[in-house]
């Protein structure tokens, strides 16, 4: 730890932060002007004024097909007084873009003629000067401002330069981003290693790459350095002696690595801020170098880092380029979960958005900096301001949208335990066109129940046993959701065991082993199905829980308990078939159970629903099912009623 | 004109045209799949689903700075009753993402440490197992479902990729789009040519190859073909023989053109569609060949062009993808202006949007498939029924915005009277941070008046000139505005005289001259305040209007008079020296009027007015305007009184 650290600048939020920064942006470090081709000019900026070289078009044409005539010829002629055109001597044949003849002032559409022998006509209505005529200069008149200065060039925009002769274009040259990865533990992609325990895959670059290519900007990056200072100096300095407008380091993990950012900046130029009142995103250093290149210390954990591409470094770019941003698409839904937040911290929080019903429903998703996989299934961001210390359950917020509106109304919001067959599922409903997307939360099956009760959500995966009845879900229905119309439809029966490793090396044949001192157990959460099962069990073969070493480590997901036994950091857990075979563990069966799907009567009709109970009722994905192995079809689909049990 | 036209396809909608093609697509149509590395993969549609190589992280690792414990260590630790902890036995130093030793369990996040001695620290709440602790599997599990197939991959997923060891991804190949533009009278803008009458630059190409690159589509075009069949029959089948999905022919202006993009299209495969019941648009081609790629031809003319990319190109592109465009924005606004419209067409107009007060307004842009500009300056466009007739004045239509949000709240709308300071003020304002954006309408000045009267303008441009009391606008303000509250600020003083060729050679020297046998005029639109001025003018001089040769030939500015008298269309016309300097015309001096900025008291305030005012004020703006020609500026900027005239 390097308890100096506090004696730097504090952390400020993150309009402060740009302002700090933008501050100390003069001409030396926007980018130049440079001339392009037209055609290839999308996206670019004008620098200068663009005024057209010709007029267009540059001579009086028809606008239409029909015949060019001496509009004052025909200013006689009426339905019942029809007048006489002859070819050559009145009238030509022209169509549309042909110059007009001179001494012809007017066009008269080909329908409205009627063709008397091979070379007369006959009109029924007279034709103005200028009828049907594109005139000179009509669409660009030589000298007229095409485009003003500061204008991003759009595909039509395109189109008016070659029209006008203007061959190229003076734009702003595009803005550069150099990026250094930094840290002992990172390493480079491009040589497609295996990651030994400790070593991560650099990836930041690639993301901040791919937004850089959206953003209209160059994009370079030096191989992953390691945490030596004259390494990290050499490349930064490589980096300064570069084209690029923004240098980016990201952080490694260790402290030196952070330290190493901050020294760095303040050797080559100066430090403007140092970590920012933001989560994720708060180790965020910003500075100027001498020779006014932004300077951006990026945080290493993927979350955070696109925190600070998204929040620090797109304004940035936006500026340097001249660009105004869209504005973000929001809407207003309702959260299904309370969320604590830290006071004095602005956060971004990810979550799934839906619609369930006329409302919008947003639904967190898993938080903490390294959560990668948050980034893609989340719909929707919301803002938590610094002066609110959490926010409840069911209270509207405002969720910035990062899929389209269209994509939102195709999410399928289902809570509950989670399963594979969920996980397959969903990428069936993602074949179709347009693809459903199942948003689905894994708030144990008590949660499920809750949220459709609640309307927060389409459907709720459950598989709750009670022993008493010996029946699935009924009687917690009955008891926690007395006034719900729903119906309960199966999914999958499932094979539940305890998941150990291959060979069983600790040699555990069923509950008995459990108490035992070298025996290390994962559980699941509360509410959880499975975790009822096992309660279940333990009393049925007169085991206490206290006796079980690990029973109070709770893991959310039937995979978190798997890779906790493939880590070696328990022995064995209680799961389903599916999550050991996929990580090659061995299985110790214990019980089948039912896992049925609640739907609220409200939804049985709805689209996304219809396609799920189409995908139930399919052989092929009947099939897929069972062909993950641990389950069984036999119900699948099928609507469930109360004592049928299993 | 070709008579049998009519024999083939009659013309249907949009919405049944695509149809029509999107039942013939077979997988023979389709892109096929292909691998690409990650980090090049944005933007491209997943072809299958993908899943993780390895779990992220593949080890426990701290999720803070912190130390490393033993939860159960910790269990007594009250703020009463700390307990301390010794370097080495009870804690580890450790930092974000490093793995958690053997035997530890938990992390004490820094800010709750106390410092005691050097190797001993002091807590003072416990631990709980897995605190602050980021385990295996967390981010991301392996076999675990990344990215379902047809998915667009976004700048996030590439990263989840990479650190998820996927180096490549199998993705559908991109559709590939190829133009063939047609016509003898089109030039191949590569050449950078000087078009003569009857020529124009070809440009639709590169208007489509910047929507296709945008679209994520491959492009690319075959020089421009003349209209000889045999050479376009050649063209099409290097195109039908190529990697291209879809082949787009650009008609030519010549009816052989279009019926040669017919013709060819039946020999080399299947007409579909001839022609939409669309404005613009309407003589669109679409068609399969036998080799089962969509054969479209499209129209010649820009505007026409852009509407089959947009309405018929796109939508295919997409479908083909396998991919899912944005919905469009949409916002309510009121018309401005009436507009006709012809039934059994849907039209498609562009229009210019701002925000004036509570609404927005929606002005429509010239119309006429020629019109290039409009595609430049619209901020909006709607679609009018095919049902409809037309659309009355102050009618609330739906506009599909084309620019952003923030882009329209930042436009001026300004109708009126056209004048170069006009174009000048908009270069101007367009230099200001965000850029505001003038639209302006051309409507003359009593144009002006009404549409500040009815709150769809923020400003107006006039130049009425009351010969009875020889004032300027308040007058005709008292008279047709008397509610209103408004200013009425001086932009600049004009010099209005007869523009002639150089060198004067008809040796018109006056109005005297006007009525002349060999002297054809050309005048402004009624309502338009020089052609009030030249009433006057008329009036003083006992020149009858009849007498004057050419003076109900209209043009609506006052570089449309200079264009006419360049081209020799006309001998001269009435207008500002300004426009006669811009085509090096000469100028005969008649007289110096006011042109005033008409502005509501309710939008004196606002942002874009007041930067407007600031300009008016600035010096460098004044001598910008004087440096035009035939301009004085000892009036910019001041409000006028009634009776102040000039």
């Amino acid at each position: 730890m390097d308890s100096q650290r506090s004696i730097y600048l504090k952390t400020i939020s993150i309009d402060e932060a740009l302002e700090k920064v933008l501050e100390e942006i003069t001409p030396a470090s926007l980018p130049g002007r440079e001339s392009v081709p037209s055609q290839q000019a999308l996206g670019r900026v004008t620098a200068g004024p663009v005024r057209a070289r010709y007029s267009s078009p540059t001579f009086h044409s028809a606008a239409m097909d029909g015949v060019a005539v001496r509009a004052e010829s025909t200013f006689t002629a009426r339905e019942d007084n029809p007048v006489i055109l002859e070819k050559g001597r009145d009238y030509v044949e022209i169509n549309t873009g042909n110059p007009i003849p001179d001494g012809m002032d007017s066009v008269i559409m080909v329908e409205k003629i009627n063709q008397e022998y091979e070379h007369s006509i006959s009109i029924e209505q007279p034709a103005y000067p200028w009828q049907n005529v594109r005139r000179i200069g009509e669409d660009i008149v030589a000298t007229e401002l095409l485009l003003p200065r500061n204008h991003e060039i759009s595909a039509y925009d395109i189109g008016v330069l070659l029209s006008g002769g203007i061959w190229e274009v003076d734009v702003y040259q595009q803005v550069g981003i150099h990026v250094i990865p930094t840290g002992d533990e990172v390493l480079d992609f491009t040589s497609r290693p295996d990651p030994s325990p400790g070593q991560v895959i650099e990836s930041n670059s690639q993301v901040l790459a791919a937004m850089a290519q959206s953003w209209g900007c160059r994009f370079s990056r030096t191989a992953p350095v390691p945490d030596e200072p004259q390494k990290l100096e050499k490349a930064l300095q490589e980096a300064l002696d570069s084209q690029a407008h923004i240098v980016v380091i990201g952080a490694g993990s260790s402290a030196g690595s952070k330290d190493f950012t901050r020294r760095i900046i303040q050797e080559k130029g100066r430090l403007l801020v140092h970590g920012l009142k933001a989560m994720p995103g708060k180790p965020t250093v910003l500075g100027i170098s001498h020779n006014n290149k932004i300077l951006v210390g990026a945080p290493g954990y993927p979350v955070s880092s696109v925190i600070c591409f998204e929040q620090i470094l797109k304004p940035l770019v936006y500026h340097l380029s001249g660009k105004t941003p869209e504005e973000p698409v929001t809407v207003e839904a309702r959260l299904t979960r309370k969320i604590p937040s830290r006071l004095g911290m602005e956060e971004f929080l990810r979550v799934s958005v839906g619609r369930v019903g006329e409302q919008y429903v947003a639904t967190p998703l898993p938080r903490g900096a390294g959560m990668m996989t948050t980034l893609t299934k989340a719909q929707g961001m919301t803002r938590i301001p610094a002066d609110l210390e959490g926010m409840q359950q069911d209270r509207m917020i405002e969720v910035q949208l990062l899929r389209r509106s269209r994509e939102v109304n195709q999410v399928l919001v289902t809570v509950g335990s989670h399963d594979n067959t969920v996980d397959f599922l969903a990428n069936e409903l993602a074949l179709f066109n347009p693809p459903v997307r199942l948003a689905s939360t894994h708030v144990g099956s008590m949660g499920g129940i809750t949220a459709i009760r609640r309307g927060t959500a389409h459907m709720a995966g459950i598989h709750l046993f009670d022993p008493e009845t010996g029946d699935y879900n009924f009687p917690f229905l009955d008891k926690y959701a007395p006034d719900l119309d729903y119906r309960l439809i199966n999914l999958a029966v499932r094979h539940q065991g305890l998941m150990v490793l291959p060979g069983n090396p600790r040699n555990i044949r069923s509950l008995q082993d459990l108490p035992r001192d070298d025996v290390e157990f994962v559980n699941r959460q509360k509410g959880a199905g499975t975790r009822i099962l096992l309660d279940h069990h333990l009393q049925q073969a007169d085991i206490s829980p206290e006796k079980v070493k690990g029973y109070s480590n709770e893991e959310y997901t039937h995979m978190g308990i798997a890779v906790n036994v493939l880590s070696r950091t328990a022995d064995c857990g209680l799961g389903i078939k599916a999550a050991a075979q996929a990580l090659g563990l061995d299985f110790v069966p214990l019980a089948r159970e039912r896992y049925d799907l609640l739907i609220p009567e409200d939804f049985i009709q709805d689209d996304k629903v219809v396609q799920v109970m189409n995908l139930l009722h399919s052989r092929d994905f009947k099939a897929g099912i069972e062909s993950l192995g641990g389950y069984e079809t036999t119900l699948t689909g099928r609507e469930m009623k109360p004592g049928m049990g299993l």
